[in-house]
């Protein structure tokens, strides 16, 4: 296993890895590069590129075992690591993040969730309990969380990320379309949905058919 | 400007025109290229070589205009060519999607949600509709609409897929955590949070620390 490695691969990883899952939900014990190379669209040279990544070897003309590619991955990627956030922004986004289907598999555990609305406070989305936003710097020590998820409205972005990073949060997960200005030691990862959406219609012909 | 921009460049485009957004916003004039830089934790030369990509040269000492250089990357990105897009599944997802802040200024317009759920159906969400999932192929002909968000549960994505496929939409920006099987004329763009999760946590040292 090599010690970086690119964010393009980790992201096919994960696409193999969701491929994977449903083949053992089907109890189909194995699976060659050149099917998972058709269901993605993609080459089959890449996908042995990536697996080569793991270390694994498939058998000729069998492909590779589901079950032990699956781990392989898991193992690649620390899914068995624990990583404690917290989802800051009640609102559609954030509730649709506490119950999004299968993050706690990939070793991601969303402790709680913030918000200022009153009537939001106390409630309890997929077990996960709603906190008065100011309850969050002591229950990020307590906890020691130190990932946080933003998922306000724009124009509270900002007030809201200087107040995370007066808390102790050091890693913002932003799904805001704001960038945000941050001390040199905070990392950022701006989730940019629009940037994803421009990608899929300038490189891919949408913006002249549609 | 060249034909291809990369997917990386795209990304990093869109946020630059989110920081001189809020340059506008607080009526400031003039942008450098260290100061994008600075706010984006990136090299200096890698943002004078993005905007290279638009042929807009700033003056010595002043920075790049923030009216004008916001303009380019519109014109470059086709903001303004309109692309209508169905959301498929009104869950928190689908609603958070849909009341997303300021997609439309990124030329994209969601005209219609759908869903099978009786409560559901009828709803304004941001002043869209929920329409009978039954209803998109007749809707999808009549808007010319072939550009489909899919947001439903992990369990009903391929069935609702193929449901898409025969309903004429040519485009899945696919926010579900499955890899849908698709005809090669479909295009399918996976929004893919896990992997993007774990480039952060696997790249950043979160899992180390956290």
């Amino acid at each position: 296993m090599k010690e970086n490695i690119s964010d393009k691969v980790i992201n096919r990883l994960t696409l193999y890895h969701s491929i994977l899952t449903d083949y053992i939900e089907k109890n189909i014990e194995y699976i060659s590069s050149p099917q998972i190379a058709e269901l993605l669209h993609i080459d089959n040279t890449q996908v042995r590129k990536d697996i080569a990544h793991l270390n694994y070897k498939g058998k000729c003309k069998v492909g590779y075992r589901v079950d032990n590619l699956k781990k392989l991955i898991e193992k690649t990627l620390r899914f068995k690591t624990v990583k404690n956030a917290f989802i800051v922004g009640a609102g559609n986004l954030g509730m649709a993040l506490a119950k999004y289907d299968n993050f706690e598999a990939y070793g991601f555990n969303i402790s709680a969730l913030f918000d200022n609305a009153k009537d939001k406070i106390g409630m309890k989305i997929n077990n996960k309990e709603v906190f008065n936003v100011d309850e969050l710097q002591n229950l990020a020590k307590k906890s020691n969380v130190t990932i946080a998820i933003l998922t306000v409205p724009r124009k509270y972005a900002q007030q809201v990320t200087d107040f995370l990073v007066k808390s102790g949060i050091k890693y913002i997960w932003n799904f805001t379309p704001c960038v945000l200005n941050v001390p040199s030691d905070i990392q950022v990862w701006n989730e940019n949905l629009i940037g994803n959406f421009l990608q899929f219609t300038v490189n891919h012909g949408i913006s002249k058919k549609a």
